[in-house]
This record gives structure tokens, C-alpha cells and sequence, in this order.
């Protein structure tokens, strides 16, 4: 195999050479030097709009400017951050390699909580769900005694559903019909009887690729008339990404810490009242059940929020995507749609309203497959042909995905062969979920300096922890956030990687990290352990100094001059 | 269940009812009405900036002003066009409904010619492609002996990769490592030892993501400073959407016709010029093998190509999809980052250049699983960091596809027990595609009025037509492209369904449709029978028309006043 060391360095055809000096003269390029072409050694760089020429970087194989620089790099994308894979992550990723060389650290793994990624924590996949998508894939499994008759009568469906009958081809830019008609009669199902209308129903990839979706549609405007977007703070990361990406304005409304994380209507009017000076409030974003917070809204904080969006003329984009998440005895689900319309005709009728759902979450976990679905209500009529053309250019959903998420809209029907051991599943996941809920509330704020709101729901806690003075100095001088500070020590002291606060927003003068509760309760508590143990020294550790700094300033204070 | 007609409407709580009336006191909004506020029958819409109340459209169920309407909409994504999924095809699901419905047309099935969608038109997948992904999908059938060892092999490696062992986990960003590893050895294979280092291979969902997230970073400036692309006309539609989308500049070169769509060196020069007066052009896309013009470029034309964008310091996006539907005996595909490192190292250290793969073309056709990769090469470092970043926002291309990428980088060896069915199966598929393009490039030749170029590679016939002056007047008197005009009739009257050529660009004054030639190829045969039909009475038609329109002008001429 030739190498680049073993390549024979040639050096550009002079611009006079056969080969290109007819194209450049035709093209009205001088290709002799002339009074405003400076010759240098090598390569001339062509500014061809004023036909002279600079010099470009010489010699052969020496780096020269690029196209695409920091400087040249669309600032859109430079603003964006996502802190879910954000630098402790990549730190993570280096330390992980570096102990698979076998370098010794304090610890022997690294403990990835940083990302609510359920299967890669070593939970197993829904044994159902799988087949069916095996039996999509391969579909001479059809044949074997080996799979139960429902998902073969699931995986017939979906595959007649796809073009030639077969998983490989494009769906339609919305998902497969079935699948999407699966979907509304799972939400009609959820909602008691609600109505739901496949035509609203929009399958995507992930949950991601909706919102994002949605948010270009309504991204426009300049200056005061700029599109602006409500977000939670705390908020996932996704939605300040997006906004960035799209150039909109951010409008954040504080959750109450001090209320279980709980939106409180004021707040939002505060944000609202104080954008609309200097932007045009367009949308409103809500996390329920909440990530990073955790927490579940209550039907009448739904309610007063649908009501507010109304009065606004807002559009609300509901994300659900943990809406199978929900752990406290006192805590339910309420979807947005159901609440609109048990507030009546008027509101039901008019509020528009995306709600996002995710294969990625629930008791599946199946992040992988990028599977999920959008169920757009009031949305104008040319607007919805606008989304499809935007959704058309992407091509569809991948369709491994699209079936994934049949699965949880179709699931085993009770006098169905599969579903014993579905329902046994299912309930095995969400129960342990349940149990590592309380377990992380309970111990985490068994330690001083740490407190964390009940995790109601999704699969995060959210903890504020105390960063002592000393602490919030140095990460000043080291010109990081105090909590990424924390979780930078945290992790490389002992393997666990967590994801600091500011990356989802937080009060100012407040400190948080999100942790996903997903590791085996076993690890779980070994993990706890670990962090509080670290806690506790680091709380020591910049007293201490903080201590020792000062009785070092009062005896040099003491010494004569 | 229940049904909207059921609803018992419900009037929105007055503004003082206990429910909102304290938080809107709170937020400083008038409960009572005072001087001003005008009270209207059903709901008042607070326009709270100003604490005055407009009235809304009042009765509940009405209909009100939405948030997001065409005149609000993002003017970006007003602008996309993406006519492989256009009006046409619209207009080609409700004939198929129509037709399920039972509803008599003069033909019994709509053939969808418009998409370079394999298996929807009958293409089998590859059997080891699909045992691979169906074992990582539901790994239990490792245990089977229906499965080769050869498949079992590349599941285990698949999966190893995998967080969990489990394709439902979240890759990184770039995607799962191995794959990428293989990807960059087969890169290497595929280039006769021409090094490929797996670091700058990025997994992707199919190549338009990849396309899109490079677009995306060079996307920058305003007024003469905006980034232009250069884009071939005609083109790949997801091109000039994407850049509406990024609100960039496109900067058309048409590719010569007369010359079998060759890429004419001149005629980028004459774009670049006159594209640099009014934008700054920093990327050059070619797409080769062609879509929609199916030529494949020469080595000769490649390195000119090169030197150009080295010159002029563009960025070079290579959309090789088609890298492996090359038909014409005469054509070889040539890749850009072997004849880049053919020119030698002051090329090929410096040209920033980005290729692109895809699983849903080749021989394998998996559209639906939305695979891809890109090979990234003398990109900024820093500049790097900047894609990784924004790809993680999305989280990670689906898993599956980047299974059925690592089958296609990986596919069964010479002494494996897939090899042979394999060969076979690859075979086949790349012989009928080669039988298909001669087939349809000699019918289509055969008709007078239409002249179709050689199909040398990829899956498409972009025949030129010619249209009567007076199919161009009823075109114009309907506000639609006269090629429009021209496939909405053969749509409508014969049911075969392709895209006009106003789609994807064309000299002014040219008309064109694309077709693939992925119909087998008996369907192929009587399409095109139909297709010459169709022709041949549109051109009578419309001449008759002329002639008759002629003949009573005449007519009323001679009549006495």
C-alpha cells in the first residue's frame, strides 16, 4: 500500500504548461508575468475578478490559507453549543482511551452519564420491538417457527406499507402511512378518546429532527421584528443549538427550583413582556416531563400555559419525549393535546400546537434507530405544504426507525402471543427507572452542599451543589464556569462523567450538573458513593485552602515589615 | 371514543375567573375593563406589550389569526424548491388514490420514474447486507445456523463497536469507530493504496446530511461578502435547496450538453468571474457520476477541476454517490482524492476536499435506512472541531445505516461463504442497471423530437425534448414551466411519472425530464413505448392546434366584416 510519506512530491504544472496554459489564456488569465504580477518561487495564487496575481504560500506541500478558516466559518455555527457532548465529554473520550492503553488512573472506567443513552448503560432492548425490525430487515424470517406470529403480523404490515415491500426504499417524506395512522390511533388512545388525525402526523428522525424542522418554519424577520423562541432554563441544550443555528432569539424563562422545578406563569409573562421590546415572539417551548429537571407538570400549570399561548398567539412545541417517564406515585402524565382540548372548542380549535415523541426514551431506549414522530394541530394549511417540501429535501425518516416507533404506537395486545413478556419488559424497565429515581434524590441529598428536586420524571437529576468561593476564583482564572470546574475534577478523579449546569443555563449564581440515572442500580450506588465522596473533598479541599490562604495572610500579616 | 362533532363547547374562563384572573393581575394585565379596553362578544386578545386589549375573532371555534402563516413563515424555506418530490409528484399520490379508490383511468398503475428509489421499483436487496443488519438488530440470531459465518463475523464487529453491544445506543457523532475504520479502508482499496485516515471519515444520514452540514459551515458574509457555491446546472435539486435554505448564493455552471454534460473548465471560470463582482464563492460542488445527466467525468477533466478550485481556493464538495454505476465501457469512475494525489503533494496537502457516499444508490439501493459517509480532507482542525460539534446536536446518524454502510466498505471476501451469492447478487444488479441505460437512451433516441445523451453512469435519463411554440404558449398562459406542462400531461394520460427538467436547472430556452432507469426492464420497455406514444401525440397535438388555430384565423380573415 503506497503511504503519503512514500509519495514523490511533483510540483504543479507551471501555469504555462500544455495542460493549462489554453484554458487560463482563453479564460482571459495572463499566464505571462506582467507589470502587476509579482513572481515568487512556486505557485501564484490567482485573484482572478482583478486578473493579478498573489502569491500564494510557495513551496510544495507547505500549508497555505484555507477556505474554510475560524475566521471564514459561518458565525451561526461557531455560537452553537451543546454541552450533552460538550468538552467534558471529549475529555471523557480521551481518558477512556488512555486507560484502554492500559495507563493507570484512580479508577478503572469511565461512567458515562452524561447522556440519557439507556442501552448503552447496559439496559436490554424490548425483545418485541427488536423482532419486528429484524423481521423487516430480513424478511426470509418471516419463514421461521423462531418468531412469535404477532410481530410477523406487525413486520407484514409495515413492510407492505413500504414501497416494494421493502424497508430500503424511501418513504414517503412524512413516514409510511401505516405507521403514521399507527400513531394517531396510539395518541387518541392515550388521550381517552381525543381525536387524532394522521394527516397531522409527521414521523421523524428522532425527536431532534421535528424540533428542529419546526423551528425553521418560523425563524424570520430582523431586528425588532426577528423571530423569537421561549426556552426553559434550564433547558436541553438542542433548543439554544438550534436557535443559534438559525440565527433566532433566545427568550429564556426561569423553572422554579425552589417549586420542584415547576413553571410558573408569572415567569413566563416576565419573559414575554421583557422579549417583545426587542424582538417577535413566535413559539414557546416546553419540556415535559422535564430534562435536565425532572420534573412533571400538573394538569392546571398546562392549562395556564395553553392559556397563555393563546392570549399570545404563540405556537406551542410541546416535547413529550418522556412521556413514558414518570416515576413519582403523585405525578401523571398529561399530554398538551388532551389539556387543550379539555379547555374547549376555542382553544382546541386554534392553539397550535407540535407535540414531539422519540423511540429514543420510554421504556425502549432505542436512540440508535433515530426513530419519533410529530402531531401538528392548527397548523395553516400552506404551512403544512411547506414543512412537507423542507422534509422532502432531507428525503424521510430512516425506516428502521419508522418501524421502531410502529412498535411502541402498535404494541402486544393483551390475547396477543408476545405480550407477557412485553409487558414484562416494559414494566422490569420502568420500574428499575423508578427505583434509581428515588435512590439518586435520596443520596444525593444525603450530602452536604448538594440538594436535588424530586426526579419526577425523565431520566435526569439536575442537583445544585455548592461551589465553595475558592472554588468559583480559580475556575475564573482558568476561565471556566465554576460546575464545569466540578464535573472536570469530578471526572478526572474518579471516571464519572456528568455534565455540567451551565450547559443547560441556570440562575445566575447558581450551580447544577446533570446526571442521567440510568447506570444498573448497582453501579448507580457505587457511582453515588463516589461522588459524594468527591463532594465532600472538594468542599475540603477549597475550604481548606481557602483556610489555609488566610492564616498564611494573617501571619505574614503578623510578621514584622 | 370521542369525537370532535361531540365536543361540548366550552367558553374560555373570563379573564377574572379564579383560575387566570390573579396571575394576569399579577403580570400588570387589566382584569376590568377600563378606557382601554373594548369589550367584545367572546374572547379579547391582550396585546400585552402595550396592556391594551385587541379583540380577537371572538366566538369560540372560530377561526383566529395564526402565529405561523405563509406571511410569517421563514422566507428561506419559502425559497426551497425540490421538485424530485414537487407538484408532479403530488399530483401522482392522488392519481394512485384515486385509482385504489377504483376510479377508471386509461392506464391501471402510476409508474414513479421520478426518484432513484431501487427497491420501490422492484430492486431485491443484497442478501448479506440484510443479514448483517438483522443480526446486529436482534442479536439472538447469532445463535442461528441459518445465518453465515461470514454475516455473524461483521454483526459481532458491528456490535462490539457499539455502546452496550447495542445498535439502539447512540454512536459518537462522526459515528461508531470501526465502521469509520473499515470506511477508510476501503477508501484506500478502492484507490490503489492512495492513504485514507479513518479520522476524517464522518458517518451521516444518506449524503444530503452530509452535503447540508458542510453547507452549513461555509454558509457566511452579507452583500458582496456572502459565501457563494458553485452549482451545476443541471443539478441535484437538494443543492440549490439547501442553499436557499442557508440563504447562500448560488453560482450556476452549466454543464455542456453538446458535449455528453461534460464539465467545461471555461465555462466554471466564466461563473467564478462573473459570480465574483457580486459574492464571495467559496465551494464548488460537482456531482459525478451525473444526476440528472448521467455522464462520468474524465480524469483529464477531474484535474482540471482540481486545479481550479486550488487556484481559486475553493472548497471541493464531490458528490460521488454513483461511484459504483458506471455502465459505458469507455467510462471509468475516477475519484477526486486519487487524481488529487496524482497531482502530487502540493495538491493534494492543500485542496480542501469533501466526498460523499451514500448506501442508497450502487448496487445496494438501501434508501431507507439513510446511510452515508463523507471523507473529509485538508480541513481547518479547528474547523473540525466545529463540524463534530454540530453534528452532535443531532446526536448521531442512525445506526442501522451505518451498519449497512459497514457491509457495503466490507463486503464479503473472496474466501468468505457470502462471496459468491454476493458477487452474484452485485452482479446482477450492476448488469441490468448497464442493459437498462443502452435500452433507454436508444428508445428515447428513437423518437424524433427528443435526444437523450448516453447514460454512462448513475441511475438517470435527462433527455432533451423538443416543445411546440404552442404547448410553450398554454405553459406561459397557465404560469407553469412548458416541461412542466409536458410531464403533468404524460402523467395524467399515461401514468408514468418523471420530473421536469425546470427542476433541476437548463439553459434557458432547453427542455428536459429526468427519468431513472430503474423500472425492470420489461416495465422499462413498455414505459418507454408508452413515453414515445405520448410524444408523438403531444406533438401532433399541439402542431395540430397550431395548424388548426392557423387555419381559423385564416378562415375568420376571409369572412366579410
Amino acid at each position: 500500500m503506497l503511504r503519503l510519506r512514500d509519495l514523490v512530491q511533483r510540483s504543479v504544472p507551471p501555469r504555462n504548461s500544455p495542460l493549462y496554459s489554453g484554458i487560463w489564456q482563453r479564460a482571459g488569465y495572463k499566464t505571462q508575468p506582467g507589470p502587476q504580477v509579482t513572481e515568487q518561487p512556486g505557485l501564484a495564487r490567482f485573484s482572478t475578478a482583478e486578473a493579478t496575481v498573489q502569491t500564494g504560500a510557495g513551496h510544495p506541500g507547505r500549508m497555505r490559507e484555507k477556505s474554510l478558516t475560524m475566521a471564514s466559518l459561518s458565525p451561526q455555527v461557531k455560537a452553537v453549543e451543546y454541552a450533552v457532548r460538550g468538552p467534558i465529554v471529549i475529555r471523557a473520550g480521551d481518558i477512556e482511551r488512555r486507560l484502554q492503553q492500559g495507563v493507570k488512573e484512580s479508577f478503572t472506567e469511565v461512567i458515562k452519564a452524561n447522556i440519557g443513552d439507556a442501552h448503552a448503560m447496559g439496559q436490554q432492548p424490548i425483545t418485541f420491538l427488536r423482532q419486528v425490525v429484524a423481521l423487516c430487515c430480513y424478511p426470509e424470517l418471516l419463514q421461521s417457527p423462531a418468531f412469535p406470529e404477532d410481530a410477523k403480523q406487525r413486520a407484514r404490515r409495515i413492510l407492505q406499507g413500504c414501497g416494494g415491500q421493502s424497508l430500503g426504499s424511501y418513504s414517503a417524506s412524512q413516514g409510511v402511512d401505516c405507521i403514521r395512522q399507527h400513531v394517531a390511533e396510539y395518541i387518541t388512545e392515550r388521550d381517552q378518546g381525543v381525536p387524532s388525525d394522521w394527516n397531522n402526523i409527521y414521523l421523524t428522525t428522532g425527536a431532534s429532527d421535528g424540533i428542529m424542522s419546526i423551528l425553521k418554519l418560523l425563524v424570520s424577520g430582523e431586528g425588532s421584528g426577528r423571530t423569537g423562541v421561549m426556552i426553559p432554563i434550564p433547558q436541553y441544550p438542542l433548543y439554544s443549538a438550534a436557535l443559534s443555528e438559525l440565527d433566532a432569539v433566545h427568550i429564556n424563562y426561569y423553572l422554579d427550583e425552589e417549586n420542584c422545578w415547576a413553571l410558573d406563569i408569572e415567569e413566563l409573562q416576565r419573559a414575554y413582556l421583557s422579549a417583545k421590546q426587542h424582538c417577535q415572539p413566535r413559539a414557546l417551548c416546553i419540556i415535559n416531563p422535564g430534562n435536565p429537571t425532572g420534573q412533571v407538570q400538573s394538569k392546571k400549570c398546562i392549562e395556564e400555559v395553553l392559556h397563555f399561548a393563546y392570549e399570545e398567539n404563540l405556537l406551542v412545541m410541546a416535547d413529550e419525549v418522556y412521556q413514558d417517564n414518570v416515576y413519582s406515585a403523585d405525578c401523571q402524565f398529561h399530554s398538551f393535546k388532551k389539556v387543550l382540548y379539555e379547555m374547549g372548542l376555542e382553544y382546541f380549535s386554534n392553539v397550535e400546537l407540535v407535540s414531539f415523541h422519540s423511540t429514543s426514551k420510554g421504556y425502549t431506549g432505542e436512540c440508535g434507530f433515530r426513530g419519533g414522530y410529530m402531531e401538528v394541530l392548527n397548523m395553516d394549511p400552506q404551512v403544512k405544504d411547506q414543512l412537507v417540501k423542507l422534509l422532502s429535501v432531507r428525503l424521510c425518516p430512516p425506516v428502521p426507525g419508522q418501524a421502531a416507533m410502529d412498535v411502541i404506537v402498535n404494541p402486544p395486545r393483551e390475547h396477543e402471543p408476545s405480550y407477557a413478556q412485553f409487558i414484562k419488559e416494559k414494566s422490569s424497565v420502568l420500574d428499575v427507572l423508578a427505583q434509581k429515581a428515588r435512590l439518586t434524590e435520596q443520596i444525593l441529598n444525603s450530602v452536604p452542599g448538594i440538594k436535588c428536586n424530586p426526579v419526577q420524571g425523565a431520566m435526569y437529576a439536575f442537583p445544585r451543589i455548592f461551589i465553595p468561593p475558592r472554588a468559583i476564583q480559580e475556575a475564573k482564572a482558568r476561565s471556566m464556569a465554576p460546575d464545569m470546574l466540578y464535573c472536570l475534577k469530578l471526572l478526572e478523579e474518579t471516571g464519572i462523567c456528568v455534565v455540567p449546569g451551565s450547559g443547560f443555563g441556570q440562575k445566575e449564581g447558581t450551580y447544577h450538573f446533570r446526571m442521567t440515572i440510568l447506570p444498573s442500580p448497582e453501579k448507580l450506588t457505587v457511582l453515588l458513593g463516589k461522588l459524594k465522596e468527591f463532594h465532600l473533598r472538594f468542599l475540603e479541599e477549597y475550604s481548606q485552602e481557602e483556610a489555609q490562604s488566610s492564616s498564611r495572610h494573617r501571619e505574614e500579616a503578623q510578621q514584622p515589615d
